[in-house]
């Protein structure tokens, strides 16, 4: 099959990556010349504009950092949408606010081109392992298009609805994520401060109503859990400006829809002042830190 | 085996009959005559007060209300202190502050009797039914001297470490739920306001890493997990009372070990809120009410 | 004077017949025709678009609903600066973003034209009565150019500094309003509960380091401060959506500064639950009302 | 007049010694013998107990650090109530819980003696210079007998009603103040990332909708008020743990009144964490810290 692939970032390359050993055509762009020279010694065709790499293609994949980013790929003069022939499928993989999304799925749907959504979570280990999971808003007909070429990126491929509800599943999953681990961070700096046992509370928690994937998985308290970036200084996880990214698309998000989302608009601000405290780098976990005594 | 059995409300009573269908014979006290009157028709002996009960016992078990409760049963003229024989052991299933737990466990300790505390999580159904989990927190001898009889009223019987950590790994655990279950809510209503259907949405959670006991076995949102109160209008589960009353002893633990507890904190005034609209006596997760629009 | 006058709401209408009266002749444009017939009346000229407005004036004043309208006023095809001679003085008195400011005055300046932001506080009272506050952000020369016309309109005409602070003075002052009026609900809540008169509570808090506008000035308390809102029914003032919309502003001008604002993202929410139960309409002093007893 | 001053600590030395400079006789009782010795110089008599000073005196004031210390110094058996003469006059100047003062007073009227509470505010310097603020809770006729003495330590004697009034003055004003500091902290440090200049920012908020006691007398931020902690290094003001003691009586007598306190709950949070940080020992508007880069 003949793929555009737009945007080749930490998260696009080692997906476009899979694509070409699965045995596809990639026709590929990016502004950044060096990564072009690496995908194509691996056998890509490098394009001169997102116009050409549609052209020249039966399916159209793109993962950029922003919404501004998708804005100027699809609607620019030379875009995606300047060079598409009718009838192409479309999925950015980008993870950026619904109505953007919307926006350029009514601007595509008006060239009988029909664009899903499908942000990922699973981070650049799962982008390179090919175990990534996607959160496909888009029409069944194109999901079912979609699904096998996804599938040679990722392990579950979960159709969340219509156009727009992948990016909603996502937010929500992290609004809640975010708050969860602060919750977790709280509780056992707690326990360690009344003076139980960390190891053991957190047994506790785990077989208990506390019970949560940021406790049982990704503790945030060293020692815990030994794969858990907590055990290895907070490094190589998911970074705390990515989750600041994620918490600033679902609080905008609600405020549009005049939603209120009381803790998770704390949580945005805890790990804001993490990351002004020059932490941003590390893994969000690590907003555990602001719950200890500095050493 | 002679048992003390002091304090006989809702959780109370039903453990206390657990333990006489065991075979043991209960020495009983509490202030209501009826529920002395019911459990002595089941075989239990009413003593006319915790030093009574106590000193004719080879365990002491107290299930009360609150701290001063506790103080006063174990340590008035009257009480249990008052009446028991040096080597008797002692067990406190109470939910109260670990700073009165360890006060009367010194002072138990001035006469040879050695106190555990064993806080439970379960509710009223798992205490009827003998499955509650205990926490308990006391010495390796005393556990194991009462591990056989806390069985025959519970599933999970936890060595925490020692006297105090039963209701540090409980309030621990029920500070992170408290948070968890508005993290549910918010997640669950902005993707209900946003447009993605809760069923789906749950399901995408529920298998990533939002996921947690609050959305997967106690969801929330009505109609997504059948068993749960959101399904039956918030009725018979834990009342949000019950995790205001957890959350004010997470809180003032916090307060007096100078350990900062945010979101717990507003977790806590939300409840409150709650309460002062008047839904105190709902199911906790009722609080995903107020990020609804009223009907 | 010959002035442009764009966006002629409840604010803006009011503004422009105060410039009338002082005699100026002012070119206005509006969708809604009623508001302009009725100043044409007065002896207002009404214009086909922006650009005519703006084309056949000596100074170009702006007040508009949101940021999308100031992009689309200044920038579309018969907008503003498509009429504009170089060298008209121009300001926006709408509230919105500061980043929009700065990308709207970087156009006007590639055509040889200043412009100053300069958002007003007061409300529609003080539109009408000629009161208002502007804060102004511009350039020394535009904005001595602007003082005496803003004058005709306001009372305080103060300069902030470069362009885009006006707005900048105007959502700070706003998000500290916003937590000031809550802080305020919760002390005057809380004395009301444990039992002191409000009206003892309130001359304390007045005379001591409490002491605050929302307090001695528009106390939320009813009873209290017999001209403001809360007197009344919490009809009349400064409706909560309004303050939604500028603790909106704050706290997405922090967002892209990487600034945490965590009490101001705790008081949008609270705005925000105010506004789900149906009180947006309400002076934002109503906030109160979920701090007692529904009656 | 003869009277027992109990607790000479920080801030009853120095009120003791302004009432010895007015011509009173003091009976004094401290457990640090050193301010004994050094009051005794300038006249005062040293008690043996807090009995004895009671049994020898017109008039009791105790001025003590929390509410242990004060059912002792009243309720033991060497305690104030153990020595007074009935119909004598008693004022509390501490700083407790609105339910122990109503305790203490309520064992008080039993033996005949009407006890006032009348917590103090501005700090060291205020005692020293004898201009501080009482917050006088009791009835109209003892707080006719005591308001001419109290004004021989302080400039405002403020009746606030009956008994426990006194708290309950000062812990919702100091909420809201807590509240304040933490909302101008994050107001100038927005505007300050935004790029106004923080004098004029300052300005205008002290002249708006945003003044208040914590901007306009107090500014957290370096440099905008001379006589402010912040322009010296945030010492020497009203350090952050005892602002933290106050939040944690204001939201104790919340949770007992079944009251929400939100963003007071947060701010006692903020506060514990600047705490955590090891800054509790500088003034509270230090909090500003935690909203800018580290150096």
């Amino acid at each position: 099959m003949r793929i555009a692939f737009i945007g080749l970032g930490n998260m696009g390359a080692p997906m476009a990556r899979n694509l070409i050993k699965a045995g596809h055509t990639l026709n590929l762009f990016d502004l950044n010349k060096e990564v072009l020279a690496e995908l194509a010694e691996l056998g890509g065709q490098v394009s001169a504009s997102p116009k050409d790499a549609a052209s020249a293609s039966e399916l159209v994949i793109t993962m950029l950092p922003a919404a501004a980013h998708v804005r100027s790929v699809y609607l620019n003069d030379d875009g995606v949408l300047a060079g598409i022939r009718a009838g192409t499928p479309v999925v950015d993989c980008s993870t950026i606010d619904p109505q953007t999304v919307r926006a350029v799925h009514a601007a595509a749907a008006r060239q009988g081109v029909d664009l899903a959504d499908a942000p990922v979570s699973g981070g650049t280990g799962g982008a390179a392992a090919g175990t990534l999971t996607f959160m496909v808003g888009g029409s069944d007909a194109l999901f079912a298009t979609l699904q096998p070429v996804l599938a040679q990126m990722g392990r579950n491929i979960v159709h969340c609805g219509e156009v727009g509800t992948g990016q909603i599943a996502k937010i929500c999953n992290n609004l809640l994520l975010g708050i969860s681990m602060i919750g977790v961070s709280e509780a056992m700096a707690l326990g360690n401060a009344l003076g139980i046992d960390t190891q053991v509370l957190a047994g506790i928690i785990n077989s208990s109503t506390g019970r949560c994937w940021s406790s049982d998985t990704y503790n945030p308290w060293p020692g815990i859990i030994e794969t858990a970036p907590a055990s290895r200084g907070y490094t190589g996880g998911f970074g705390a400006e990515l989750m600041l990214k994620d918490l600033g698309l679902a609080t905008e998000a609600a405020r549009q829809a005049h939603q209120p989302v009381i803790l998770g608009a704390v949580a945005q601000q805890l790990y804001q002042a993490m990351s002004l405290r020059g932490d941003g780098g590390k893994d969000f976990s690590a907003i555990v830190e602001g719950y200890r005594k500095p050493e």
